[in-house]
């Protein structure tokens, strides 16, 4: 029950940025949008990818380096619109 | 070592909404903000601290406690301005 509840909670966390991303890309505006927090998760969960290779847990690596991937895309298109706006 | 690492990791991933939050409360706009990224997140970080408790896990509890609060406090500020902007 524990890995059923971790696990559905470990999806939820690691796509948790892709709404976001995608109203990003389609609508091209990123002003209300903090670039403070993207760079702290962004630490964040490329941290946990460096604790899940050092502890070998797959399920940790997998999930924290979807998010690095989303979180890494979000912050390309941040600067992207932020230029375009300024 | 990997405790020093998770715990960095744990930290930022908990605190990274706060720059946005701060944001939002300070220019009172959510524009360009996924509500889906919140409720997504929300979600999540909700069901990791029912996961902590199963675990008895406090480190999860905390943090996670901790990141349901200031994605709380988002949800309720972001509906709060997009009815002001509607």
């Amino acid at each position: 029950m524990e890995t059923i509840i971790g696990t559905i909670a470990g999806i939820l966390t690691s796509i948790s940025m892709l709404p976001q991303l995608i109203k990003v890309v389609r609508e091209k505006e990123v002003e209300n949008l903090s670039w403070g927090m993207i760079v702290v998760l962004l630490s964040g969960v490329s941290l946990w990818v460096v604790y899940g290779v050092m502890k070998n847990e797959l399920p940790i690596i997998v999930s924290n380096a979807f998010s690095v991937l989303v979180n890494l895309t979000l912050l390309i298109y941040y600067f992207k619109y932020k230029d375009k706006n300024a």
